[in-house]
């Protein structure tokens, strides 16, 4: 199958998936060899409207890794500071020129499509806006949870924390929908809940879930805890109720002994207080591997995308 | 024959620029191709006293483009931050001995020469001051009015806006007067008018040229349409006065009507409000091609000085 | 001898010294043939927890000059920026998986084995806090002394300027005492001698020195002049006294004419104002030497922890 832009997790079939899935294992082969020369003559520009460091580096060594070369904009608002509402535009319709794939990151929602509308390479939407997309990350969610589990079918999934706000969880939500017998369920005090689009959505799929604000309880269901930040100015002046929140939803020694032992805990780093550094060692704890899968899945889109 | 650094467009004389322009044909053929491998041994560093994200990556997208590295300082100024009197010797000392080739951009006039003067590689100035050269740019300019008329002689030529403080119109200005039977037309209003130096130069040259305010009148009589930024700043508190400007002098597909069918737009992008989005696909606009162009003719340079 | 992280100037012993020389002088000749793709496949991450623009540009040009690819990280610190008290080891858990060396710039003292401690690739400390360890700075200046001077045993070196909070000649001290029949001149104001600590590792390792404050005086007895800044800030509000130091410790044609024929001066550039301009170009001014070989030392030293 051919792939030109990469905007949204909608666009990723279930064939489509497989397809990436295979890429990204013969992707973790070269990986082990040292990498390849291939891309020695391909750019990738990387358009960063929004700081998100580890989603640019990512992708920067991912092209590397390839053999590729980077050119890099991390404050791309400056790139046309005086005509803000021209820039992504204009900015695109000159860098296009500059490189064979763009990985752009847009504050504001639909700001990938703008810009493949008027792309002429290959562009990869690496995150635009809060409530927007970020597909590579939902796909790299998705395969993590494939490689360590080895299903997708029948998965039991803990979403855990700010779902509210949470791109990622509501992203890798529309994902699993597409499986047979996934069960998902929402954590998180009531305030922060899953919003109802998603679960019309996951009804209309016929995906089954639940609603629940006790982590411990769920704890011991499920195949895969997610977790997500609970971001501190969420409650300001409120310490009491934050510090509560932080305690209810904490993954610690505590929390992962009530876990499958073959279970996994994934999280969209960087971690504010959600997860102790005391489990890092535990071999449920996936975060770091699913960053590598992360790098890994880039060069497999990259690639793909360069073809 | 041979070039060192490349300080100033006074430097570029008639042969030389034609032997420039068969080197950039050579290279747009080696873009066409996916550009090369030859320079993988060779480093530029650009070091970038004062922002300006296109330039900067239009050199980096050229160097990149041959098959070599870059190293990147956006903030020079900060390379050596305690010694402001000395930082731009002691910083080319320094790296000149890191890399091949340094492309400079330095926020006072003649920063350029003063850091060829101890640079003990080709230097290439990026832009050296908002009334000193910007030699790369002014080429660019006379490569894509070449290669989008097919003439220099003969060739007529309006430059639009703000022409008082336009670096670029300046360095274009000076550039034609080299050659036979052109006519400039400098439209602005009186405040912004091209200033009287530029004049005595094009009048010892014995190259035509009038001054005019009213666009529109200029628009049916030209070849080239050379658009520049009418800042808002400065007419800060008279909002009426700069409305009017920006009407009188914008170009919006209104004003593409009364242009010759082969004439074409030009602007040292980004746009602030002097080109209607209108017209970006009319084929006259020819911005976005002067951005790719000016890509190609720096890495033509680069590979020129690293010979 | 097998290297892998580089974390302090005390893990270099003779024999590794030894080793490390030869391997610059190797480099040297790669360097002088335009340098190397034998490293084309390997990633340098050079994450800066604090700026330090030309030792950041010395690894990257180090690694470049080694054909190998390089992904920044200037400001560091916002790569996690939600989780400051974690920021390093995640960050680290997360980079090393991208890449095959990281060169790290930290802001607190023992951040450099902090790192390593969960570092899966070589480490190499680029400086970790105004009192910590700066290995490679250290290294470069002991190997440019003997370079430059053909010896180590028996050598003299005034060590001059703010010897109180300088690295720089903290790490030298250190690595001199090692060698046989060496003499330290300690030459400064009073409320900037050399610390305590650092005089008695002298006294253990029986290194002869001397604490003085003229520098005229000294000047003639030495083969290397090693000067350091002494900052402004520390004497505000106090200009005369200011202006007596600089006066005093400064480096000029006079002071210069007063050293040996073969003496050579060295400097961890940037320079503010002890050092004139007048004299760089004396064949006793060996601090552009300096940088350039830092960045050849690097090589060797990036070469070594890759094999």
């Amino acid at each position: 199958m051919k792939l030109k832009h990469i905007l949204n997790s909608q666009q990723f079939t279930q064939p489509l998936i497989r397809e990436l899935f295979l890429r990204v294992n013969e992707m973790e082969q070269i990986v082990k060899r040292g990498g390849t020369r291939d891309y020695d003559r391909k750019i990738m520009a990387s358009l960063f409207f929004g700081s998100s460091s580890l989603t640019r580096f990512s992708f920067e060594a991912a092209m590397s890794r390839l053999g590729g070369k980077v050119l890099t904009m991390e404050n791309a608002s400056a790139f046309f500071s005086v005509s803000p509402e021209d820039a992504l535009e204009d900015t695109i319709r000159v860098v296009d020129d500059f490189c064979d794939v763009i990985a752009l990151r847009h504050n504001e929602i639909g700001g990938a499509s703008r810009a493949a509308d008027v792309c002429s390479v290959p562009l990869i939407n690496a995150g635009d806006g809060k409530g927007g997309q970020h597909p590579t990350q939902a796909l790299l969610d998705l395969y993590t949870i494939h490689k360590e589990t080895n299903k997708l079918d029948g998965l039991k999934v803990a979403l855990v924390g700010n779902l509210a706000d949470g791109r990622t969880v509501r992203s890798l939500s529309y994902l699993l929908s597409k499986y047979e017998r996934v069960k998902l369920y929402f954590v998180s005090p009531e305030s922060l809940q899953m919003k109802q689009d998603i679960l019309d959505h996951l009804e209309e799929h016929k995906t089954w879930y639940t609603v629940e604000s006790d982590l411990h309880k769920v704890l011991p269901e499920v195949d895969v805890v997610y977790t997500t930040q609970i971001e501190r100015e969420r409650f300001t002046g409120n310490d009491l109720e934050f510090n509560n929140l932080k305690k209810n939803y904490f993954i610690d020694k505590e929390a992962v002994k009530l876990m499958h032992k073959k279970a996994i805990i994934l999280s969209p780093l960087p971690r504010f207080n959600e997860i102790s550094r005391d489990i890092d060692n535990d071999p449920r704890a996936a975060y770091f591997r699913q960053t590598q899968n992360g790098m890994i899945l880039r060069m497999a889109l990259l690639a793909w995308v360069l073809e």
